[in-house]
């Protein structure tokens, strides 16, 4: 008998039938000899009704009642998974973050778990089949409910995991992660195995299927985890710490778009790193994300391009000349159209010619580079939006060819 | 600054815009000085819809499950009672029964209150001015959560006022206690007044504004309460242990009527107890819910007349026929379009010619009596059930005179 943790996402449990086809999934797992901790999101629409509810009694709720009212979804969608479940002759019992002792930070909305108390799950799984856990939701040091932010239930179920040291499955209306968003990419494949530090990278890919703080636990714990379809049997796809043995490592695993970025160009500034300590720091007091940052010296002058995520473009020019003033000849230019467009693989770290590679395919498909930045495992690169596809097209096309290369 | 206990029924928050309502009203009360304990129920329908949710995944949904999804309804309009205070400027927050250390016995959908950690309730009203907290629901001994079955809610708010040693005040879409059910007899009265005794012997009366196990449990521990509407200013009805000593103690309070009764004569029985015993022995082990009795013995046989509740005739005469088995000359009649209609009153302790008037006014109304049973407070018949609405009248009527005739 293995114990495995199972986790099933909002769309999965939409309907009543739907949680019955869950409950069907279940317990063909049952049947062959598993018991299962299975965490469960709320049904459907069902926490944007909530807040549409809670919008309508306050201008701005509080958080801590927000995270009282949320919690309702999941506790509702986890009793409903258990009586399912009794129906069809499974013994099963749903649980809460207080009967499951989910200690979590106090920040209410984007809390973090602390622990979990496994000695009741432990327990209750000495009595029956299958354990029904409310995702999303912990508790505060001050016996308050606290939920755990987007993608929080993936958090809830990987750490349970993790906690238990067993492999987690996560299932979703995707059938797995792709090399490439399948809304960008329709050819783009199926992955088999993903690297959690690809994963980390590849927050983007495969349509938001799995959440990064998920994966970072899942990466500190060695949890494997596993996504795939609730609706269909199609094999879905393994995130790993290494790759088993047989398998090559491929060159490049996933190709990420971020469609929604911003791109600021600064030329003629005096060089100088407290120069760029104001930059950021001013940009960051104003709540600007900023995410690719290149710099370019030459001539004891400098040029900075950064991209930013989803600010505004009168606030970014606000920012920067309050964090430059007093330095004269400098000027700024900006382009709220493009987007970036990543290549990302572990695989990078001992091949040798992927850039020229990237760069090249990208040249094939006459998509402009506005900007570039690295890591170990991620080349990326800024482009006019409206080209985006076509790089992440060109770029899925290449890699997908490594083996012949290879 | 006072501390008092309300509690808000499904109907007083129904919707956003009800649960505004209630939040005004507290803040009034709060700018008086007043801190507060506020029970609430779930919104309208909400318990309706989720049993309605749990038959559509499950043919006979496991009590356990049930009460961990009906127990969410209570916390969605405690989050959202909170949050609308928030907006009025009044701090508050809201707790379940794992928060506030609800402790029931583990009886699903039907618990009974064990105990509550007031430390709790105190140690968070030091800082708000009101705590909302969760009707109907407790946490059994294994640490799962209850509900304490219908008027649960009433039965929450009169023990947690019972364990603070404060009044409760209960708040629902009618405006108090009425001499009779104003659906039976329009002219009724509200009553200022009710005594805990006439209160438990009068559960059928006012349109059931109050649960008699809180009453219990406010007779127990001697709790002050108070029944009005959530959406008027209009005085309620105070249930209290001994009226105030300027109010003269009228010898009839209320009218109840309870229409679903059926009405069984047995004659021409031999005398004996150990018949009794035997006859209503394999009534109860049958299911039969027996109310009222009335025997009497001539000649050496004895006729007795007794009313069911809410069953079926078959069975009825099923049973005595079994528990009669070997007794001979006996003869049954049934009828099952009856009503017992009572006078109730703790003024009938030390009244004399109650029962002359009770009978004179059902003689008045040319109403049949087809049985009489009494208590130190109360006066109840059987009458034909289309008669039942002219005896409440005529005995509405005859003791409202009292003041007139004392």
């Amino acid at each position: 008998m293995a114990l495995v943790v199972q986790k099933y996402g909002g769309s999965s449990v939409a309907t009543a039938g739907h949680i019955k086809t869950v409950a069907r999934k279940i317990v063909d797992r049952v049947a062959r000899g598993d018991r299962l901790a299975v965490v469960v999101s709320a049904m459907g629409d069902t926490t944007d009704d909530l807040i549409s509810l809670a919008e309508q009694v306050s201008s701005s709720p509080s958080p801590r009642e927000m995270d009282m009212l949320l919690s309702t979804g999941e506790q509702t969608s986890a009793a409903l998974l258990a009586m399912a479940l009794h129906d069809m002759e499974v013994s099963a019992l749903s649980l809460n973050a207080f009967q499951l002792g989910i200690e979590t930070t106090g920040r209410f909305r984007d809390a973090r778990i602390v622990d979990l108390d496994l000695s009741r799950l432990r327990h209750r799984l000495e009595d029956v089949q299958v354990v029904v856990i409310t995702g999303f939701q912990g508790i505060s040091p001050d016996g308050d409910v606290t939920t755990l932010g987007r993608g929080g239930s993936d958090t809830s179920a990987i750490a349970v995991a993790a906690k238990l040291g067993v492999p987690c499955e996560i299932y979703s209306d995707v059938a797995g992660i792709y090399a490439c968003d399948p809304r960008v990419v329709p050819e783009a494949k199926k992955l088999d195995y993903v690297v959690y530090d690809e994963m980390l990278e590849m927050a983007a890919l495969g349509a938001k299927v799995l959440h990064s703080r998920g994966v970072e636990i899942a990466k500190k714990y060695e949890v494997d985890l596993y996504c795939g379809s609730t609706f269909s049997d199609e094999e879905g796809t393994r995130i790993v710490n290494t790759l088993p043995e047989w398998l090559e490592q491929p060159v490049v695993t996933g190709i990420a778009v971020d469609m929604d970025q911003m791109k600021v160009t600064l030329e003629g500034l005096p060089d100088g790193v407290d120069l760029l300590t104001r930059l950021f720091g001013c940009l960051a007091a104003d709540g600007v994300n900023v995410d690719m940052i290149s710099t370019v010296s030459a001539g004891g002058r400098t040029s900075i391009t950064f991209s930013v995520v989803s600010g505004h473009i009168c606030q970014v020019r606000d920012s920067v000349r309050e964090s430059l003033e007093g330095i004269d000849g400098w000027s700024l230019s900006d382009d709220s159209t493009v987007a970036k467009v990543s290549a990302v693989g572990v695989g990078m770290k001992t091949s040798s010619g992927v850039a020229a590679r990237f760069f090249s395919a990208l040249d094939g498909a006459e998509v402009s580079v506005l900007g570039t930045t690295t890591s170990e495992i991620k080349i990326s690169v800024l482009v006019p939006r409206d080209q985006a596809g076509d790089a992440a097209k060109a770029l899925v096309a290449e890699f997908d060819r490594r083996e012949e290369q290879a």
